[in-house]
């Protein structure tokens, strides 16, 4: 059995480049009771790992230097001395980049495969969906007939905050990198509009997309994307901050226009959120899920990239601004066990 | 009987000046049923008015050019044909910066001189009060032993917004511009530790001052103050827009660090308000504010100028960080009726 590792070498100034990250064979440990070895089967790359790999303090503890990248997995029991975890079971849990882990049978949950695909554990139905559901729903609250503005639309949050808002009767508009995004948007998950960051004015499309204004904008990206939606945002808006994708890659202080002001003349509200503030409501918001996905309210995109060895240029690919839907990479076929 | 208004004659550019104010002399007109006349005894002069200057979209709408311009007043009716107002009642409303206005009953409130001082209606009691209570208990919401951060703390609602952080349990620490401010402040008023911003680098005094971070902030002011303040913010900070003075006299964008980053990373909130906002809550705001101030929980200050002849002035002085407390104008003693 062999095992083979992603570390963080470096860490990166401004966007990650492949030399922050090296390669290297890991050993398989030796299982103790209540441990499982689990085979990554998909892994998942997120633009919030990138804030990870900063030593300062941030969402969640940074990456140590030299050590193993961790996050989404999804897995597959192939050994097991637990009482709970059979060979063969399906798990998620966060876990390291790396083909094979060995793990305390509580720091993973056990999947069931005909319930849903795999993959959309660590997508629609895991982090990222719950990411879309609780800042939209917490901290936007999206009424009938308002406005949603959402950047980094085609995104994996993005796609999903677009759905549910309209599933809450809202107009929805969305920010995303490229005319097939856009289509996209709006063909297949049904944006009323959908702007086009890269060949279009920001702020004058917006003015044309939002005729009654913004009243809720799910920020992923930050910058002066941004700054066009904030200056187009009606009394009483509330606004998420998810990410800041143009943040995580600078060097030096991002400056831009002060924002107090126009949150003060609108009575506006700002919240900052990671999905795990909301870990106490986990349970809520994955059963109404994977509701509206049964229901087929809710779409998903997946891009899979094929191959452990291609894990770090599929992170990579998230601060291109070229991806659309959930990124994975699938690692291995699971095994009949 | 000599009537006299102001009227707005420039919208300012920047810093408001003397020659954006014009005084004329104004007629003092019949009046009908339902009306009183009210001679002003009080006139209140606020930061907020200086963005009713602009021709744009701000908390409220703008001051027309050439017009009279209106804000809080406590005043005496001094002729009456209302049913509900007697000649010699005292009322407050907001009313026109002219030495008698002709209003209908209905758009003034009786005051009784005999539970708390006529001023304190402008001030501690009132919207002053009002703003202090609602700002800081709904958005900031201080629990024991955390750190409230106030900005313009010497300023009529910095004071009562760090008093009420006191009653609250919380560690206070004011910004204030003068010595003898920061002296007021923590010698008057109890608060633990003042900070002048004119003498101090803000961001290391605040670093010594809140050894333990920033829960809260109460944001009177805006600019670099308040970069070195949301610099220092704990996990869960919320941080209460009132005002933004730096930017009322600005005629170019104000630029700074952008904050998205600090709000995502604190998972914080940030909310911009006006006193109206709590329209409906005022009776519960004014029935604690009076209790706090019968038990001698809350201290207020004035500043009292006395001659219609120098609202400009007092107005303008606003603006300089000078005053301390709450500024008004006495323009008439009242009448024995």
């Amino acid at each position: 059995m062999k095992n083979e590792k992603i570390l963080l070498v470096n860490r990166p100034k401004g966007a990650p480049a492949k030399s922050d990250f090296k390669f290297e064979p890991a050993a398989v440990s030796e299982l103790d009771n209540g441990e499982v070895l689990v085979k990554t089967i998909y892994l998942s790359v997120d633009p919030y790992m990138r804030g990870r790999m900063n030593d300062r303090k941030s969402y969640v503890p940074p990456y140590k230097l030299n050590e193993v990248i961790s996050g989404g997995i999804v897995g597959q029991v192939v050994q097991s001395r637990s009482a709970e975890l059979a060979e063969g079971d399906f798990v998620i849990g966060n876990l390291g980049w790396q083909k094979y882990n060995t793990v305390s049978d509580v720091s993973v949950r056990k999947l069931d495969p005909s319930l849903a695909p795999l993959t959309t554990h660590l997508g629609v139905l895991g982090m990222t969906g719950l990411t879309a559901y609780f800042g939209l729903l917490d901290i936007g609250n999206p009424q009938e007939g308002e406005t949603v503005v959402v950047s980094g639309a085609a995104g994996a949050v993005g796609t999903i905050v677009g759905q549910i808002a309209k599933i809450k009767g809202a107009r929805v508009v969305g920010i995303a990198g490229s005319d097939e995004k856009t289509a996209y948007l709006k063909n297949e998950l049904g944006f009323d509009e959908a702007i086009n960051y890269k060949t279009e004015n920001v702020f004058e499309a917006l003015k044309s997309a939002c005729p009654d204004g913004v009243d809720v904008y799910f920020d992923n990206v930050g910058g002066e994307i941004s700054d066009s939606v904030l200056s187009s945002i009606n009394k009483g808006a509330r606004i998420a901050i998810c990410g800041q994708i143009a943040l995580y890659n600078l060097e030096k202080m991002d400056v831009g226009p002060r924002i107090q002001s126009q949150l003060l003349i609108n009575s506006a509200l700002m919240k900052g959120f990671i999905v795990s503030d909301y870990a106490a409501h986990f349970e809520e918001g994955a059963v109404q899920l994977a509701k509206w996905l049964k229901e087929g309210k809710l779409s998903y995109s997946e891009n899979i990239v094929e191959g452990f060895e291609h894990t770090v240029d599929a992170f990579l690919g998230l601060f291109s601004g070229e991806n659309t839907g959930k990124q994975l990479v699938k690692v291995a076929e699971p095994e009949n066990l």
